[in-house]
């Protein structure tokens, strides 16, 4: 890592990489043929066919698997039956694996060889802690790469119906975290301050379910209107797929009303105004034959 | 679309949808049975294995498949032979369709029957006009659905190595867009006011290569340091993917030196300081075998 923390900062770094091509970067790392390989994968929002094609690929072809609570049994069984699985995340009453434990197994795994997968719910670029995995294995000299998938953000849009950019109403989109290393954190709301000519983003909150109240009341420091319409948009994809409507100042008692299992996105904008009538009927594997 | 504004602007829809069902907005639309069914897919960012399981399969099966510049070659040939496709994007020195004509030709083959994919690169929620397209439908009582797709900025990430979001560094990221239904518009930059107690979000510009200078004097008007890193990649995820990294004082000279083709999404923060070594050989379909 020092290294390359060197080499990005450098002015060689700053200037252009022009034509990079595949196999550059391997070449560089000139990592010891014993080493395996290991692949950060996005699995996507929860629907298994949202899995992209080259996550099938390499899962297909897995020695071993590390996956979080996230990750559906259809999409397990798509390893091979050689295929070693371990689970990494967070059972119902108990502490996720700590960070630096899965970062171990991962180059515990990646040095024994053969291609080790770490499936991540949702884009591992999105509230996926991947630059610690990434560190460590960049670390251990073992050679990974990442394998997007679609984020949570873009399936609540298109399963829901909610535009999350639109001509004249959201020109911008942006995405945050209710949850910190130190959980007693809370976001800075004042970098959230409400504008009055229309040009508010549309805010896409992960995991902030449990935040629900801390944060319709820092909006409101920050000046947006009680009226403000807000989302949450619950199992987004899957089958048990739920959806609360209401505003800054009632949504908190709705929820209240009709608990939500989770994992839960919250969407606040102007957006929730123009929604489209999805027929997600369209979609089903069975559906268009 | 007035019938569903009125919906969505009611009491009833603010309260919750509980258990909201696969089914139950196709017997909603009660859409006469002779239309066909319209499916919006985000094709993803250039390499065709990030297209989705769902999105590949219904481009199987796609009777009508309208395209963007965006969509490569080897996408459209995973469509059926007897299924007709129209070009309705962009061709090298002339004006792309206007909307209002892709939103005629989407009603059109719409209202023929059968399976009509409107193929767009990158994913539909994020610049995707998305919304438009969607009016049009449901004035015409066509039912439709949305494929999520991965976009841009979480293939950037995934191919160039960036965590979007990081703990310490950035807790949020906001996709912009440098283009506007009128061209003469800017972004409003009074709202990326940059603060100086590290909270800034990653900001990913979409479509602002040919508005680079400006982007960098509207920053510089919000008070981004001139030695903010920026970075622009271009083709990302595809064999032909570069890229260019500076400094919001250096970027433009840097360009002007090294043209590049687009399209190209442009990074702006402190986690370019955190870029990864990927190791993009491994995501060829021959690396792993």
């Amino acid at each position: 890592m020092s290294v390359m923390s060197y080499f990005l900062r450098s002015p060689l770094s700053r200037s252009v990489v022009s034509g990079w091509h595949w196999r550059s970067a391997k070449a560089e790392l000139q990592q010891p043929d014993s080493n395996g390989r290991v692949v950060l994968i996005g699995a996507g929002p929860g629907d298994p066919e949202l899995l992209t094609v080259k996550a099938q690929r390499l899962l297909q072809q897995a020695d071993v698997l590390l996956f979080d609570s996230l990750v559906s049994a259809e999409l397990l069984a798509i390893a091979p039956r050689r295929c070693k699985k371990v689970f990494v995340g967070k059972r119902a009453g108990r502490h996720a694996m700590p960070q630096q434990d899965i970062n171990q197994l991962l180059v515990k795994y990646g040095q024994q060889g053969g291609l080790v997968v770490r499936l991540k719910g949702g884009d591992p670029a999105i509230f996926g802690r991947i630059a610690e995995e990434a560190a460590a294995l960049q670390q251990a000299g073992i050679a990974f790469a990442i394998v997007p998938g679609v984020t949570s953000a873009c399936a609540a849009s298109a399963y829901c119906g909610i535009p999350l950019t639109a001509r004249g109403s959201a020109t911008s989109v942006q995405f945050l975290t209710a949850q910190f290393a130190d959980p007693a954190k809370q976001p800075d709301w004042s970098g959230y301050q409400y504008r009055t000519n229309g040009t508010n983003p549309t805010l896409v909150v992960y995991m902030g379910l449990n935040r629900l109240q801390q944060l319709c009341a820092g909006l409101a420091s920050a000046g947006w209107p009680d009226h403000t319409p807000i989302a949450l948009l619950d199992q987004v994809s899957t089958k048990q797929q739920q959806q609360l409507q209401g505003t800054l100042a009632d949504i908190s008692q709705r929820l209240a009303a009709n608990p939500l299992c989770g994992p839960t996105l919250i969407v606040i904008g102007e957006v929730l105004h123009q929604r489209m009538t999805v027929d997600l009927s369209l979609l089903q594997t069975t559906a268009v034959a």
